[in-house]
């Protein structure tokens, strides 16, 4: 199939919410008094993920929510993606319809329609995902959290992370509902729109728990307390890390694309408390332990 | 160098264009009542350039620029750029302060600060880049051409080809001003402002004229007929061509990368009128004879 079929299947499958969409030189959103808000997220074969670890469907899926996540982050309404795509040459027809129809799967199931993207050739499969997003209240940041707020989270720190540990030891059946966690994310819009009602500052928890708390607390200079016991487990969390032989509180603390919201409040009715902002810098557990990011980083000494 | 400190440093070059830029979940754009539109374009190592071919600050300002290039073929006025990198572990820091700075520095010379952006890792570099325009009049399309519109090129088709080919061969000192047009593409937004007020479709030249002329004239729903020998050529054209053995139809009709702007329209004062729109559909030369689309194609059979 040329580029240009190709472009042409990507074009039958994008939906109608732009003036102009996949096609001419660049696609154009129709006219809009809010503040946009832009992010881009990539998913690279053999860093982000492996061809085994899923179907393309929901490889391609997966790496659109983990740019959709970025909008509710940030308290803005999903309004359209743009999709880059990377792929060998030998990629087939079949997984290119699957890979195209996760991506725009992902983006109909909050209203953003894939309205522009680009093919090229490449050695690994890549996806670069752009979401744009709109305004109606003030953005979400990660720099306003005060000193006493409470520390929340929704979902489950460390799900995510022990379905992949299962996928990279080729021991997938040993936790299927965690490999399910890892496969199919879901960004929760409805929650985001509740919580930028009364949130100080939100982050997406997308490198582990302490990494992106730590971002949180250094952009709001304040530091953090965490109680680890207190953060939600999925059933049958302990018992399949055990089996794994995965290291629970790492997992926790670290494990990441969990993909879901993060934030600091007053008070919270829709997520799990598990900590307080104080002023002291760093964050800590309810020991006292200084908890080091050691969370995923693309450009760290191995 | 971190993956975080890195960011930190994009953070730094970053400009003031956007309310919130690059470090937190997403940039936000201030409020514009203009239609918005987007585009995204990838460079990749070893398929969209080497290496060797130009240094980094040179090579991330030309990938900029020919993302930057669509929205000039939209008429839209630039306004702001993400940029997605994918870099292998051991690029270094230098390498990484010139890419960074050359993307950014492609942004400034038009006013489109880059306001967000994505790093990780890969075996090769690659560079996507997501543009934001915003529109003042109608979108210049690719399916507005009618009957009897002169077709017009700006700048010199083949030019950039040329000074690619002296690259692929080694022999970038045999054609030094052509491989400049290569290295240097300027999207000429003056240009595009002053052709949207009279074309009635329009295209960039990347993939080469054939094919470009090709998509607008399917989009129009129109044919073609140009005369080759009306095509501007650089100065030296006709002699470096010679000397490196290569062919001077083929760079004329089929080089791509120019990023200048190919359109139709009733007359104009701003361009070279190298044909006409007939109602016939297929592209011709003068003599009648069919032209096809022979360009870069990332899929096509080798």
């Amino acid at each position: 199939m040329s580029e240009h079929a190709r472009i042409a299947r990507l074009r039958a499958r994008s939906r109608s919410g732009a003036d102009v969409g996949i096609g001419d030189d660049a696609a154009v959103l129709a006219k809009d008094e809010r503040p946009q808000v832009l992010s881009c997220d990539v998913s690279v074969e053999g860093v982000h993920f492996r061809a085994e670890f899923a179907d393309w469907r929901t490889l391609g899926r997966r790496a659109a929510v983990a740019a959709l996540s970025d909008l509710a982050a940030m308290g803005a309404e999903p309004r359209a993606m743009l999709s880059s795509l990377i792929l060998p040459r030998d990629f087939s027809e079949p997984d290119f319809d699957a890979l195209v129809e996760g991506i725009a799967a992902a983006g109909d199931e909050v209203g953003a329609p894939v309205v522009g993207g680009n093919l090229a050739r490449g050695e690994m499969v890549l996806i670069d995902t752009t979401v744009v997003g709109a305004l109606e209240t003030a953005p979400l940041l990660r720099s306003g959290a005060r000193v006493g707020d409470g520390i929340y989270v929704a979902g489950f720190p460390g799900a995510a992370a022990l379905g992949l540990h299962a996928l990279l030891h080729a021991q997938p059946d040993a936790a299927p509902s965690f490999v399910d966690t890892w496969r199919t994310p879901r960004v929760d819009f409805d929650l985001a729109r509740r919580v930028r009602a009364y949130a100080t500052a939100a982050i997406d928890l997308s490198d582990g728990l302490v990494q992106d708390l730590t971002h949180l607390c250094e952009d709001s200079a304040v530091g953090a307390s965490i109680d680890v016991a207190a953060i939600p487990r999925m059933d049958g969390f302990e018992q399949r890390t055990a089996e794994l032989g995965a290291d629970l509180r790492a997992l926790l603390l670290h494990g990441g694309e969990a993909y879901t919201l993060l934030f600091t409040a007053p008070d919270s009715p829709d997520a799990v408390r598990i900590g307080t902002i104080e002023e002291v810098l760093g964050v800590r557990d309810a020991d006292g332990r200084e908890l080091l990011a050691s969370g995923f980083d693309h450009f760290a000494e191995e």
